[in-house]
């Protein structure tokens, strides 16, 4: 309980049932107004739901519009007829701030606007109860990563997104001006999280934002993003990576269906995560997609409408489906891939595509520091742009490898949101830069 | 229990003892070697702590440097002279990644090198226990304050770095270029919690880096670091938001002594939390000063050493000092800060000291929208630049406010550090981007 600006106990909306027969104070926004007669009936809403007030009179006179900001007061009685069999009987509604008409309704199933109006619109938008899930979700998911992990022993990390230059050699970076010097914004905490680990951490993770400054204007890209990174030592093979995400998904789904029951019932949405998920070399997956769907894939890779019929492949009904996809050759993927052991043309890499899309990129790292400066310089590129990620390695570094889930991806495939801009809550891409 | 690239079961050190009379073996990196004739004592490290091994022989004849990563094998036995009161008889040792000279000893009590050339050698540094502690508390101090603010019923958000403008008007900001076009990394997530609050999450917080573009070389400044954000709504006045701020503290500062025992005990930390912070109006705090220590201020302000003496004042013997200073005139506070409601050229706003540095700032924010856009047109500032932030008041915004700590500050100041730099793993400031 709470109290509100008049002194008086606030009580949040879905507490009022405990409270028939007394008084009650509710503070929230105006979700619908419907008259009848003399008779007002105004649904209140707050982060906690809905309750019914039923205003008489001078009262039910003059209600400030939807949306309005307003504290009512009055008696909780029981009504069978009522949302959630409880309506407040008032004696006073007191409007705190008033709403100008709305740019599109938000009381109804759905609202009717596009994307991009939903967007611009965005805080009107978000108060939606599909849309306000969404992010309720979101903050359950990344919470439930970070308690899995540290049951796991691993370490949270802050590393820095301004950088001298990039991961991977230098595309898709966003340039920063740093007091007059070129600087970047990181691609993702790749090079850090290695160097925690070789810090003598050995299991560190990192929830933060990244950035790709790719010309991309899709479905299924962001400018601006955040990646729930993971990186461990002491790993004989990728295998215990993929064991690792396996049981980390499957501790974080279980607690956010715990924890947004009431959400996800909201959505329609199972959150179960196969027992045991698939894992298919790329070479095999491409072999599947040919015999199956006669579809043809780019050298060593998949493309969006690849990962698309590979879940349809593995799935089962109803059901989310996830599949690993492993063994991708060395040169389409980053200089500290480890080559794996049977074939050194590939490596000891994996994706992880969850309904059609590629929410995971992970892998076994190049430990060795001869190794990885062959590999570099085999890419064409000089180490010596990389001296201080390259120490690391010549001071005694583990065997390692981790990966990183895209948070909003990882939420919008999971709740079935057709773009991936429904799954951040100010997305930034080639034209959005507000609000 | 792990395993490693030898299939052999990999157990921690510290676990070492609960196998006194059985083959074990470890993973870590090599703290020191010591000989003795034929016998050669190497202490080996790894995330948990350390462990002796005994090599006799030809094992102890050729051994790798410090900080190489090895794997041993041998048989634990009780050993009471032993550090930890075990030893491992090794009858292998495996060197993975073998380490150079290091550029600086750090199996000594301290490190004897300057801060700019520790922060050069970071991954090598962070492998002292000292510095290495940092960090673990720095997790733990994280994850508390997340945990401290789920069990309030606050939502985790996630809002963009990329923004189109400032929220104080455009100065100290990083230039990034976004797509031909100019954009700015944020300073702080003011408005866009703010909006999160607007929709209707009522209790948001978010963990993320933030940037200030100042000039200033100080050991109190960073130019990128993570701020803890918090922003709630239907609140009465500043007043509940000190009160949260001191229970978070609390709870925080509890669960990391509990978490984090070993880290505080090697630094002679004690976390403790006066039961109720002091809460002193600026003015009286300037009074305070200029009668104990004979101390003038800048106007409605306290300089560096007025926050050192302030702490001072207020502070218990051995204890972590802090006081909330309170009541800042409206010309030093930003457009949104709600006036004071017995004096408008005050605000209902506040700074946190903590051992004689600000480690944040709170204060209640305005509400009204022609509050709001009549504040913004008081500072000069033309209303059409907030568009997107100006919207949320438009549609029904609740009575709220909140603050915001500095992660690296609030480390730094409880674990006594002398310079903010200490509690960033990789701090960026006016002239290090690297590593």
């Amino acid at each position: 309980m709470e109290t509100h600006s008049q002194q008086q106990v606030r009580v949040l909306c879905s507490r009022v049932p405990e409270h028939a027969g007394h008084p009650v104070t509710v503070s929230g926004w105006v979700r619908s107004i419907r008259h009848l007669g003399r008779l007002a009936f105004v649904q209140v809403r707050d982060r906690s739901g809905v309750v019914q007030c039923v205003l008489e009179g001078e009262l039910a006179a003059a209600l400030p519009n939807p949306e309005s900001v307003v504290t009512v007061t009055g008696t909780a009685s029981l009504s069978p007829k009522a949302p959630g069999g409880v309506e407040i009987h008032a004696r006073e509604l007191r409007c705190i701030s008033a709403a100008a008409p709305l740019p599109f309704e938000i009381n109804k199933e759905t609202i009717a606007a596009r994307l991009d109006t939903v967007l611009d619109h965005r805080v009107i938008a978000l108060r939606h109860p599909r849309l306000h899930a969404t992010f309720r979700i979101q903050s359950a998911l990344a919470g439930a990563f970070r308690e899995g992990l540290r049951r796991r022993e691993f370490t949270q990390i802050f590393t820095p997104k301004i950088v001298a230059s990039g991961t991977e050699g230098g595309s898709n970076l966003f340039p920063v001006d740093y007091f007059g010097r070129q600087a970047y914004l990181a691609q993702s905490p790749q090079f850090y999280k290695q160097m925690m680990v070789g810090a003598g951490y050995e299991r560190v993770f990192e929830i933060a934002p990244v950035y790709r400054a790719e010309e991309h204007n899709t479905s299924r890209h962001l400018n601006e993003y955040v990646s729930l990174d993971v990186e461990m030592s002491f790993i004989r093979s990728e295998e215990e990576l993929m064991d690792l995400e396996q049981e980390l998904l499957g501790s974080m789904l279980e607690k956010v269906a715990a924890e947004c029951e009431s959400e996800l019932a909201l959505l329609g949405v199972d959150l179960a995560l196969p027992s045991d998920i698939p894992r298919i070399p790329i070479a095999e997956a491409q072999r599947i997609l040919e015999r199956t769907y006669g579809k043809t894939s780019p050298k060593g890779d998949l493309d969006p409408e690849g990962e698309r019929l590979l879940c349809q492949h593995v799935a089962e009904k109803g059901k989310p489906s996830f599949v690993f996809v492993t063994r991708y050759p060395r040169d389409i993927r980053p200089m500290y891939a480890k080559p794996a052991p049977e074939d050194s043309a590939l490596t000891a890499s994996f994706d992880l595509l969850c309904n059609g899309l590629e929410i995971t990129t992970g892998g076994q790292r190049i430990h060795d520091y001869d190794e990885l400066v062959a590999s570099i310089r085999g890419r064409g590129m000089n180490p010596d742009h990389f001296t201080g990620y390259l120490d690391v390695f010549r001071y005694g570094m583990p065997p390692h490898g981790g990966f990183a889930i895209g948070l909003e991806r990882l939420t919008s495939r999971l709740l079935g949101q057709s773009n991936v801009r429904e799954a951040s809550a100010f997305p930034r891409d080639r034209m959005r830069l507000t609000p």
